[in-house]
């Protein structure tokens, strides 16, 4: 007998129908034996809706009371699911998150989970009950309702499975899997079986947005296996796990890329202690986040150092970077804000050699000129011109031959 | 200063506007240097909504379940109520019935508030912060979310009010007050400026639904006076209060009536030890509520039973009571839902007499005929035939002079 944890998002019980239907996916695990802990999150338009209602009175109405409207759609969806799964003789009961005790800190529509109190769910899983819990919603030591942020329900999910060493945790989504790439640029992206959490966190981080970040981390922090599979269609999806024997000897396991980058460089910066600082700290200070960043020695004691953020974020990180510029004394401030990333990703790359040439040759025989390049232990990112982002990503999964089943 | 406990009812929260309408009522409490706690209901529509989710899956959803979907209405308004509330420079705070600590038994849609713990909100109203609560909801010792069943509001508020000893608590509504009578049935019909509690229950049971008959009990249990006013409309409302020397010199406050009646009557019951327990325990089996009961003894040691039901339980008690008398070898059954009852309230009564011949007097002279004839200290019931309701309860009103003020 296994422990499952699964998650439904707003879309998988959008309507009456679509939560019937989740109940009979749930019903079958209860039927082979299994115990379940379900996870769910608002029905589809709900949260929507409740934003419409809270910015009628206040465009930025507190966030303590934003975090007591929303997680009431939560709470109408565990009531509905247990209603179905009752119609088809199913025990079950609906807990929200603080009834369950899901602990966050107090930062109200992104609080941070601190710890779960099984206990009681545990009893009612004995007992043969499903256990129903809301997704996305916490309670702070002083009992105050606070929430995860969006897309926090995986979250809750994972911590769920940590919590009650599930054996599995199943998030359910609109898509059956974690692909090598993004389908829509990519019509020959494979969908893998397996990926390990590392791969996972940079796939995620790099924008094939499957599943939450924090979600994954913390599986990977609490060793909870984690899969991902269609709300719509069967299919084992994809499990995120740590590598082992098993895994796949792929080199690569995908191609992440992200469309919003733009980069900045200031140029020539006396290359004194303390010049990283110097420059990024004014940047952090506005809240703006930093993604890529790259330091060169250039000629005459200077260095040029660049970095990117966010498309939105770009009129502001040069103003910034402006005035740090006559601070410091540098040459000349240039960006540009129609750049990509395009990353390679796959455990493998730590033993084997020659990846990054592999890369650079297929790039370079499309003519696409590399702007940046940044490694980690299993990635590597280039920025390219916005233009060659497709064609990048294409030309990568070939060179890599990512449609193909891995020997 | 003063600790006053506001309520306001679904039609009063029903849209943006109007929660931003009673905002402005709370804040100029606040504003006035009083402590104030506001109740509120669903916004109206709200909860029928989410009926019909649940009535859509199973037309006989699980209570535990059904109380939570319902709960999630009032938190809504709660959280709205507290950024209108900001939005006007106003400190506010929301707090659910579980985190107000709104103990209750876990007879789930109907449960009973067993005790609150006000010292979290004390502390709110200590920082001259607005406490925002959200009615009809609790929670059961095992933590388990209960409502209190339709009206439960009403009680929530006086339940606040008696464990914060609050100096009045406020139930506004959409009615300015409690009326010698229905407007609608005797248009000089007059506003009582006070009414005391045994009056009110007698009122409220008999058919003036302004309050729910708990929160009136309750607030009578725990010495809290209460006051029902418009949310619509400026004025001071009722205050319903314990008799004291300031009250009206009435004899008779006001005059009751109860549409839905039927009455049936067992005749020739052979008159022996139990024979009341024998008749009216199987209808009470059948979880059908009695009301008035009387019973005569008539000629040759045999008696004849009379009560009346709710006229949708009449056809059931015919069945049940035609069984009983085959039991207990009675003459016959008859019965007839035709009827309505029309009650006399008074505090007054006590001590003042002829009021039942008064009473008997301005009937006979309309021609009315009375069927049944029910007393207690504070009330007299008569039953007369449906189609002389409007036609007795004027001419009560008259003969008792109930449009004067009293003198």
């Amino acid at each position: 007998m296994a422990l499952i944890v699964q998650k439904y998002g707003g879309t998988s019980v959008g309507s009456i129908e679509r939560i019937q239907a989740v109940a009979a996916k749930v019903k079958a695990v209860q039927d082979s034996g299994d115990q379940i802990v379900v996870v769910v999150s608002a029905m589809s338009g709900e949260t929507n809706r409740l934003v419409s209602l809270a910015k009628e009175i206040d465009y930025c109405p507190a966030p303590r009371e934003m975090d007591v409207l929303l997680s009431t759609g939560e709470q109408v969806t565990i009531a509905l699911l247990c209603m179905a799964l009752h119609k088809m003789g199913c025990e079950a009961r609906s807990f929200t998150g603080g009834q369950v005790q899901i602990l966050t800190d107090n930062a109200h529509s992104k609080a941070r989970i601190r710890g779960i109190e099984g206990i009681r769910v545990n009893a009612d899983l004995q007992a043969g009950c499903v256990v129903v819990v809301a997704g996305f919603q916490g309670v702070d030591d002083q009992g105050n309702i606070t929430t995860l942020g969006r897309g926090g329900s995986d979250t809750t999910a994972v911590a769920m499975a940590a919590a009650l060493k599930a054996d599995e945790c199943q998030i359910f989504t609109d898509v059956n899997g974690v692909y090598t790439t993004d389908p829509r640029i990519e019509p020959k992206a494979r969908k893998l079986d397996r990926i390990t959490f590392e791969e996972m966190l940079e796939m995620a981080s790099l924008g094939s947005k499957v599943l939450q970040i924090r979600a994954v981390e913390f599986a990977g922090k609490y060793n909870v296996p984690l899969r991902v599979l269609s709300s719509f269609e069967p299919g084992e999806g994809t499990l995120i796990t740590f590598e082992d024997e098993g895994m796949e000897e792929a080199k690569i396991s995908g191609i992440a890329f992200n469309r919003d980058e733009a980069k900045l460089t200031i140029l020539g910066v006396p290359d004194q202690p303390g010049v990283a600082y110097s420059i990024l700290g004014p940047v952090s200070n506005a809240n703006i986040e930093v993604d890529m960043i790259i330091q060169n020695i250039a000629e005459d004691d200077t260095t040029d150092f660049t970095f990117t953020v966010h498309r939105n974020d770009y009129p502001k990180t040069l103003e910034i970077l402006t005035e740090t510029s006559g601070i410091l004394g540098a040459r000349e401030v240039i960006g540009d804000d129609s750049i990509v990333k395009v990353s390679l990703v796959g455990v493998g790359m730590r033993s084997h050699s020659g990846i990054a040439s592999t890369m650079f040759e297929a790039l370079a025989k499309e003519g696409i000129n590399i702007r940046m390049i940044s490694t980690s232990e299993i990635k590597i990112s280039v920025v390219v011109d916005e233009k060659y982002l497709e064609l990048g990503v294409r030309a990568l999964h070939e060179a890599f031959a990512l449609d193909e089943e891995p020997q």
